[in-house]
């Protein structure tokens, strides 16, 4: 397996391992994740549920708050896994925005259990994403900088949609009723 | 204003009309969000926050929920508004969530202030989703049928990541350790 | 039922009506609530599910963030059912956070299908409660002016525990270490 | 401090500590904590926030959901501690729920900076509870075995209220209308 670094190899293994500890009374899915900080130290994470559903945790976002307690604050890649053999482990929306505010570059490995994979960054799974600069300059006013995913035309052309282009072009204002 | 149809030109008044509503003494962010059902009617939601932050709800998510208590199930176009003039109003990833439940395909209006706009539906802006159709499959074993996203190559293409498109096309597994 | 003003027993007939448009797919466990705002309006909510079980949101917060996307924001009552025979619908710590917020002090009716019911305020079932006022306090530097929960000794007794009582009378320091 | 188990001092010290890694660059607020498992080892959370404020993770819920991926299943007692002088850190309704799914009778020691603190179980605090007992009897249909709360007059008892509790021991039904 020398196409991917050792390290990556280990991360995946061990968001295998991390299936061993979920707690999913209440789905019976376990879920793991594996995530990298930058100083290479591995964190794992599970599902967590809860007899109130909607209160329980991924295991993506339970490795991510786990680092943030321990300190760390950027991370360079996380592997997500399943028991599914059919599918890749894609993470929620929610997952999605947790991840993208610790590291909106970070190599995301979406897993089978046959260990093959499907790699992302936050940053294209989260498109058009609402993160902390966003708030930031939601709060400060400012125009994005960087990224000009917020506010040109790349946009539309997103959807390929050339009538919605040609509208968002031109700015045509919907005036209130 | 007749590029966009009357009811979509009300459906982002509308939301903008929804900020009024907005319970935000913690962030003093108000959004709006409005919702198209399939029966023509327009549902409006807004922020709901609360001194425990994490508790609180989103526009996007306030307004499905209130649709579905309704009766709703499904939708046909969602509006989302804020105050700021230089950003168009991009759903979290747990609004992204929550929208592909119920309207995978539905047309999504990020807007500003301003009414412009950037249209994208749920699976644009949730690619590669875990939602029900998933869910169903996880626990069925079955494969996807219709969406190829979660199976082929257009996963990998879609970085345009070519050194990881042909590993993943050789499907080459990663051996546990 | 004249044991029961006339609006309490709609309030509990429509927290049952308001289960038929649950979305529980995943725990096929309906729930219904209503709420009754201070004009005496009876607003209707239900639990709706997600594949992403931790994205959902129950019954009671579905009235109440509906209720306040409508502009309402403070309540008279609420009641709660579900299909069970044997318990009354309690809520979760989450719900209960969300009711505190917006009246601390309202009726809530934990209801059994047979109509027969337990009668608390969200101050009764959260109590020592972190809310608005306390978030105030904590950001004011300020000392609890009305209710005493939070810094008197009503908050030891409580356990019944007498040497937790005395020592916290005493409020003896723990020294760090 | 010979009042407390030195295991309980270090608990509480370690809850202070752990609000040096709170990551709340919105609220300014941090909050620490610190789990007791059953085999005496500590585990440490803090506040984890997000730009989409309902994504982030209270310290409590962070130190139950990191012990949790690690293994651990039962926990004896937790600290709760904040940087504000004037109030005790009582936990919010979410974080009592997690705290009921594993440990309902646990000492929870809500400190304050001058370590002194309030302790009460989480069945203190979340009274009348809707947890994993109380979920298993709705799926089963079951009645409540060991604790009476949820189905005997001491539910209404419970606020003192006689007249709510006359007509509750009637179990007086409210005809559908």
């Amino acid at each position: 397996m020398d196409h991917l670094p050792e390290v990556i190899q280990e991360l995946i293994t061990k968001s295998n391992e991390a299936k061993n500890n979920a707690f999913c009374p209440y789905s019976n899915f376990r879920v793991g994740a594996a995530l990298l900080t930058d100083d290479g130290t591995i964190i794992q994470g599970c599902n967590v549920e809860n007899a109130s559903y909607t209160l329980g945790i991924c295991a993506e976002r339970c490795a991510i708050f786990k680092a943030v307690s321990e300190g760390y604050r950027h991370f360079k890649a996380m592997a997500i896994s399943t028991d599914v053999e059919k599918l890749y482990s894609t993470p929620c929306g929610a997952c999605r925005q947790i991840m993208y505010e610790f590291g909106s570059d970070m190599d995301v490995y979406m897993t089978r259990p046959d260990l093959t994979y499907i790699k992302k960054t936050p940053r294209d799974i989260l498109c058009y994403p609402f993160g902390p600069e966003e708030l930031r300059m939601l709060k400060s006013g400012e125009v994005p900088k960087v990224d000009g995913d917020l506010n040109d035309n790349k946009m539309v052309d997103g959807t390929g949609d050339a009538k919605a282009h040609k509208k968002h072009k031109g700015d045509t204002a919907i005036p209130a009723q």
